[in-house]
């Protein structure tokens, strides 16, 4: 059965189902004029929680995106707040500054005041793109600082700084020898709050607002054409063989599936190709892969006043953090244990981040992840160390719609083009084809608000253009 | 005995002794062909120690400039490394987190994270200002933040985010409330290291490098004339009577002084009157008064392992910080506490940084130093509170040359003038006549390295100037 609509919006993650709710609530697009498609049996992409049935202790975790960040500017935040649709006490605060171990045990951050250079590091990296130097990775950014402040840094600073600074790979998902520096100047506007409440239930609203007969589940797209003797019309094929025509399209596919090539099993074949500015932005932004791993246990044998543990790799060469049999070696990486037990005042559970390459390993053996995190872990026992009851791991690159955690610069040698600020007016569209999601956007990019204001600009977009005929 | 030389510097501080050094150094200008003229029967200008007879220590305390702030770009720091003049432990980082206390005792900022809100606020400040929000003061700014986040505010961050945030009035040197909050968009670039060996080193070196003869001291300008008849020829007249005529004159005084009217004990005459540019940009910026009370004991009755202690004011409206005697009530001003026995490793002292109109009030009443700070200090005692056997304070605002401690933004109606980047751009002077100082530089202002900086950039001004004749 083929469709015939005015806005077809690829994708069911939140920037393809706000922009859906905003073009339906606008009252000019009737339902049968608008369909989403959505290659998984479900909708939410990268905001999803894990089944209550893997948990011992019943409870629901965020497998992919878990707080709001930017909350001085986050538009869904203020918009929930306002529809009273979110109490003060469904966020949490857990930036509390938390304990930071190394392998050799607990590392006084303060007291060595290596918070303190970590923080000139971080302005170091700033002026040192500010100042138009070549593009460099955030790691060798930092090896460049300690070597020209050596003289003003402690023996431990000086011993530990780098591996201190990989912690931002919790943020990117990547290791710091790839992410690019440059992601070090984008400064967070306010505090980060946990959703206590969880992002499923934003995923609730907006279907609720969309008539359940315009999301249509299971239907990854093959090919999307522009039809020639028709202008204004686009043809979205999906693997089913169902035909959409429709005069406007917003893909919202991650940007994994867009770096695929067509040929590709989980690729989309575009008629005419993309324009090469759009193919060569998406060359140009990389995909990361921050995951999650959750431990539940029968007790509390860490500190329970604490927000977070974070724990600070070893200095081990990048050709080392894995054995040849392809395991991960303990501290290779830097992990974040947050103290789930503290947040929801029940159970006994930490949530640990993860970033590439490591997350690909342990979503692929999950049941590995034990073997990895216990000699990590232990440093943060206050009581004897329990095994697991349960273990949860995310899904994100083995799941072939999704490959990943959300996008990231890398090192380039082409920095004209890898600059963050250059996302919001990149046109990756025309004027009937139109892109969404959290690569979209400079604004809220790689999180769930900078999503759904890209979809809500879409939406905008259209209605504007319609108005217009 | 008149002077005939080609450029005269008013002012022998940092900015006037580096421009001096800078021009003899050149071998371009004969020691008979410059001269600085200084007010004060000393050189340095807000560069002085106390006098060792006054302390029972036998320490010499930095009364003003006592920071190399800005470290990753500053040069005074990277230019004494680098011939040898300054050795790594010169310097020391007192950066570490310190413990803050309220009237009530020990606040608990981190755990009651009021450290994270205290940083959100920044961000909302700069916000504020990026969103081209009129010009309000950084108390205001504050209050506006509380207002609008007290959602995810707790209680304590509620009760304490205002008054913890008046720490700024110890860089600002005057009130949150009159502070523009502006300034808070100035980023620091790097930590700040306390300055051990004392900046009179430095003035030293520069005095060791400009010929005796070159430098008059106790010769107050009164007035300067650029001769009409004769362009490019100054004359500057002294109090004393002394007229000096040069091609070149680079003005050092503190902003306070040009600030003064012309018809004032210590103010200068202009012939002609300066331009209204100038003179607007002059009533545009500010100046501070950041003051020090330096009290010294016969044991440390406080705990010996931190850095600083910060103490924040009560709840108390401005109107009530002074007692109808005049006298300052008790926590109505925020003090950080220095802790000298661990910095220097020896003795027992506190150095404590005090803002506007505190600073003025106990400059000109030193006696009454501890019966104000005695109930906020006792807060930091860990052992019985001991009296102080000596206490020594600066004399800034009571220093008719030096009239406060250095420029700072308030709150204007005009916003466009009062943005801190167009400091460096301003062109105070015109081609001959010029002006440095730490109040005509962007990169610096308000610091030792700003002057030093603004000297340098005088100087070669100046030769280039020559060059091209």
């Amino acid at each position: 059965m083929d469709k015939l609509v005015k806005v077809a919006i690829v994708g069911a993650g939140v920037s393809g189902l706000k922009a859906a709710e905003t073009l339906i609530s606008s009252g000019k697009i009737g339902k049968e004029e608008i369909v989403v498609l959505e290659a998984q049996d479900h909708v939410g992409g990268r905001i999803q929680d894990s089944n209550i049935d893997q948990s011992k202790l019943e409870i629901a975790y965020a497998l992919g995106a878990m707080w709001y960040h930017d909350s001085l500017v986050n538009s869904i935040l203020y918009e929930l707040l306002e529809s009273g649709l979110l109490k003060d006490d469904d966020v949490y605060c857990d930036d509390k500054d938390g304990p930071t171990y190394t392998s050799d045990g607990l590392l006084d951050m303060s007291g060595l005041q290596i918070n303190r250079v970590m923080e000139e590091a971080g302005q170091f990296l700033q002026l040192y793109f500010k100042s138009n130097r070549p593009d460099a990775s955030c790691d060798e950014v930092v090896k460049e600082y300690v070597n020209a402040h050596s003289h003003f840094l402690t023996q431990e600073q000086n011993q530990y700084i780098r591996r201190a600074m990989r912690y931002f790979e919790l943020w990117y998902g990547v290791p710091a020898e790839k992410a690019n520096g440059k992601m070090a100047m984008e400064s967070h506007q306010g505090r980060n709050l946990l959703n206590k409440k969880g992002y499923t239930f934003l995923i609730d609203i907006l279907k609720s607002k969309i008539p359940k007969s315009c999301i249509l589940l299971s239907q990854p797209v093959k090919s999307i054409t522009q039809l020639e003797n028709s202008s204004k019309k686009i043809e979205v094929e999906t693997k089913s063989g169902l035909k959409v025509t429709a005069e406007y399209l917003i893909v919202t596919v991650p940007l994994s599936i867009l770096k695929l090539n067509e040929t590709h099993d989980y690729g989309i074949k575009w008629n005419p190709p993309l324009p090469s500015p759009t193919r060569n932005f998406i060359n140009t932004i990389d995909f990361a892969a921050l995951g999650k791993v959750i431990f539940e246990f029968n007790s509390v044998w860490w500190d329970p006043n604490e927000d977070h543990f974070l724990i600070i790799p070893d200095e081990i060469d990048s050709n080392d953090w894995f054995n040849s049999d392809g395991s991960p070696k303990p501290f290779s990486f830097p992990a974040l244990a947050i103290n789930f037990s503290k947040i929801y005042n029940r159970g006994a559970s930490l949530v640990v981040l993860t970033p590439a390459p490591l997350t690909d390993y342990l979503e692929s053996y999950p049941d590995q992840s034990w073997t990895y995190f216990k000699p990590m872990l232990e440093k943060i026992s206050i009581k004897p160390m329990e095994d697991p009851i349960s273990t949860i791991t995310s899904h994100w690159t083995t799941n072939p719609y999704i490959r990943g955690s959300y996008s990231v610069l890398l090192t380039k040698t082409d920095a004209e083009n890898t600059s963050p600020d250059k996302l919001e007016g990149l046109k990756l569209g025309n004027d009937v084809i139109r892109f969404a999601g959290e690569h979209t956007i400079a604004e809220g990019a790689g999180c769930v608000h900078g999503a759904y204001d890209s979809g809500k600009r879409e939406a905008a977009y259209i209605l504007n253009e319609l108005e217009k005929k």
